[in-house]
């Protein structure tokens, strides 16, 4: 990521209070093996790093099938799959192995090894930032827990750093700011950090936006916050079936920032929605179940809502009284014909009509059911003829 | 019903004017009958008082069967049922029997005497009153028009009375006053002898609470009252497919609470709704009809509703910024597992999001969907560590 | 027109400003034709006055089949029709022909000739005024584009006539003014000239009110202004199926009514929606598509709906502490009865209840369901009996 976007890495020591919260203590895992009694390393970290459960103490023991099973995690309905464990605040240790390979199991003593520390140190996140011609904020934030879950981790870090990319080399009119944390605690660490200069005034949680589910938004606590609106708009289009929830305080880091303190306007865009497919929190979350065209067509709907946020406007109506004789400005096909200029036209039909200083560009594409990107380009078109004046920027 | 509870019985003298009516004559009747001319009692007042129409006129006389037909009331399409008919303001006299008997009838001279008189006298209500912290008042109000109907009259000062009974034995915030009184011409009275001191902050209608139809709840006048809200809600979750209806000014003393100068937020409950069954204003509507354990259930969701009145409060959430790291004050199981955990710690993310000093625990257990009971249980817990804190009194 | 109701005759001169718009040349055409070298008149003017395109040039040439064709229109899926075509603002000639007669056509020389002439003059339109009690105005508004299209054009101005026919020997609340106007620049100008008096209350374009189909009603801008609920109130009782639309700035002369700067609350009253049906601007669109019958429910729902805007009302129960004794004022059949009399006394009580001096009529027949007439008769019954007394003109 480093090398796709100037990313400023931020550490928090353990201990220090962040709202709430205490950081905690760092983890490190070195390395970690289950051997059977001929020494073969029946499990190793090396083979999957989800064969240990995150946080697990330190261990090294010689153990019976009946004592080690006491700290092995399977899914029983999923016999193949590995699953994913942690265990933040409680010291114990543990392995995650199929299903399969335990009932494989032999009658042995086994050497159980865990070399981790869990010791003093620092909670890290990444932060980058697109400067926009004004201070107001945009806030895109992905979570990094655990880099082999490919959805619901790996591909919302890879969308938030493509987004960074392209923005770059754009002159926006908000600020963008990219944040890559550990989920909860980082997210909770930052908005600490931020306490007391927060601008954001539209955000977006994403993850799990590689698979070809949903895709599923999540309004903000606010429900009908610029960003909702516009998610659920650019999703009309081009997803018919696009799952538009309520918002509920269950689900990713939207959690904190639509914490009632706080109560930004942010949402959260996955695809599948989280716990909902089978490979959620399983060794199949892997590069094979996220697909390039799926991230590309989650990074477009993405890019379209900003869209939205950067050319939405309140315009008004320069020639109000009836409507302006739009022959004379070279505005009227009057032949007419293809469907794309029938819906140019009502576009025009509909900015003029509602261009009266109270409703924005937005607003207009809500009422008459056209995309957004045909109202604001057809609302171009009538401001260079004069039709239509700049009212105040929303 | 005085044996339950202390009822204070309260008179007002025919002739007097009670808000735009008149205290009518008081009917009393102690004796009526239809003998042939073999002298045998072929309708007789003392095997069921719905053989004479209320408030008929005293008559002695000798008719054949065709004048005597002009006299009486039958139901053509339930030939076996006696009609329950009243005449309240003018002048008649009339029997009421079943249509099987009324064919039965022989070309005859029949005596028909009816010993009745209307005369000044009074009309009668009981009240009982249970004081609570506050003097802001519940009204639960039956009617009582005629002894014999089990379902329209009967199952709904039983059901009131057993009201009374439970929550003499407890601290409640709302003072309840209960209400048995006749229809109409009662609850005008009420309201004329209490109209310049109605504290009613919420009250509730009762009547045909004992067949197993609905239940229906029709809403007050209002129509989003807090009774209106918690009927709605409790009779959610305890009857799937209970009834809930709009306002209408046609019902039983919910009219004259929410006449438009009182407006007062009273609801009518019932099982079936009132004219829709069968029994309804006939002999059927009798003990057989109605049973305990619709009673029992009616006076579940009514228990319930009140429930709701009592403990609905506004909280304020102490750590509004972020989530509060649960796990430090032993409120989330990290395991997790069964689904009232899971119902459980729902409730406590609802209610530490939207306890932002606007919203009531009602407000939350809507937005949620989750029963009230389970959200008011979780706020104790999180109000007793200290993560909420009392806002004011609702 | 002018010999069932007075109108007065408006002419505004070419090259006038009004609003955006630039009052047009006035075109006018004597004699049109093409002649095939035998000298025969294959198309003439005389026949159908949709054979020549609106506002063609002046010509008059030989030409080949194939450059001829060029300055043809017809139908090709509706072979047997003669389009309606129109060139306001480009300088062309065309004919227009079924397209079975231009399959028929022949290698040949043909004359064509077109002796209209573009040339300063005037717009031309009708007003009439029907005075009433007040100076506020209701607008009722049909188009007058082309004489031989008889649901679009002709059946409105019918209908107008006959409103303007019928109240003229009503006493009215409202003014009514009646205007006969070309779409589009009839309008603007009337818009125009009127600028600094406008008082319309209320308002309605007719088109295409002579057909089967619908009806359709599209709301004003505001969605919700009186004419709209009247409209959708009386249609939903009258029609069952209408079709209840939402403001569109696409359609007849309500565009300009309700363009920003007007924003008044006229609506567009059609039975089939325009464009919709297959005689729309053909040669089919005559005599024989429209019906008296069809008229004549067109005509019933607008006066129905005038009825409302005349008769709705804001009045006071003079009476609101519970119900008034109805017996007592010869208003409750105690036998009820017929669906008429249960309906006539479900009004009496909406009304009492809901006559708050808040709600007026149509609120109140909006809410109890009940058809306005019947509020309308049971408030006139109420108020004639002193339980009700006028609050304020609405």
């Amino acid at each position: 990521m480093g090398q796709k976007i100037p990313l400023t890495v931020r550490e928090v020591p353990s201990g220090k209070q962040v709202l709430d919260w205490i950081i905690p203590k760092e983890w490190n895992i070195r390395e970690a093996y289950i051997k059977n009694s001929r020494g073969e390393r029946i499990v190793d970290l090396r083979s999957s790093n989800l064969h240990v459960m995150s946080y697990s103490a330190p261990v090294h023991a010689h153990l019976g099938l009946k004592e080690l099973s006491e700290h092995i995690y399977t899914l029983p309905e999923q016999p193949d799959l590995i699953p994913y464990r942690t265990s933040y605040y409680s010291e114990n240790w543990a392995f995650c192995m199929s299903h399969a390979q335990f009932l494989s199991l032999e009658d042995d003593i086994y050497e159980v090894f865990i070399d981790s520390d869990l010791k003093l140190g620092h909670l890290t996140f990444g932060e980058a930032k697109h400067q926009g011609q004004t201070t107001d904020e945009v806030l895109l934030s992905a979570h990094i827990c655990h880099p082999s879950l490919a959805n619901d981790n790996c591909s919302g870090l890879a969308l938030l750093a493509c987004l960074a990319e392209r923005l770059a080399s754009r002159k926006t009119r908000y600020t963008y700011r990219f944040l890559f944390a550990p989920a909860t605690i980082g997210a909770i660490t930052w908005l600490a950090e931020n306490f007391d200069s927060l601008k954001i005034k539209h955000g977006l949680v994403m993850s799990c936006v590689g698979d070809g589910g949903g895709p599923t938004y999540k309004s903000s606590r606010l429900g009908d916050a610029m960003i909702d609106r516009a998610m659920r708009h650019v999703l009309t289009y081009s997803f018919p079936h696009a799952d538009l929830l309520d918002f509920i305080p269950y689900g990713y880091d939207e959690r904190q920032y639509c914490s009632p303190g706080f109560n930004l306007p942010v949402g959260l865009f996955q695809r599948s929605r989280f716990g909902t497919f089978p490979e959620y929190h399983t060794s199949a979350d892997n590069l094979d179940f996220i697909k390039p065209k799926h991230l590309a067509s989650s990074f477009n709907a993405i890019w379209d809502a900003i869209d939205v946020l950067e050319s939405n406007r309140r315009l008004l109506n320069t020639k109000p009284y009836g409507e302006p004789q739009l022959g004379r400005y070279d505005l009227y096909s009057p032949v007419g014909g293809d469907k794309r200029t029938a819906e140019r036209n009502m576009a025009m039909l509909w900015i003029l009509n509602l261009s009266d200083g109270q409703q924005t560009l937005l607003d207009i594409a809500e009422r008459s059911k056209l995309p957004f990107k045909v109202i604001r380009d057809a609302a171009e078109v009538l401001e260079s003829r004069g039709l239509l004046s700049e009212c105040d920027a929303n």
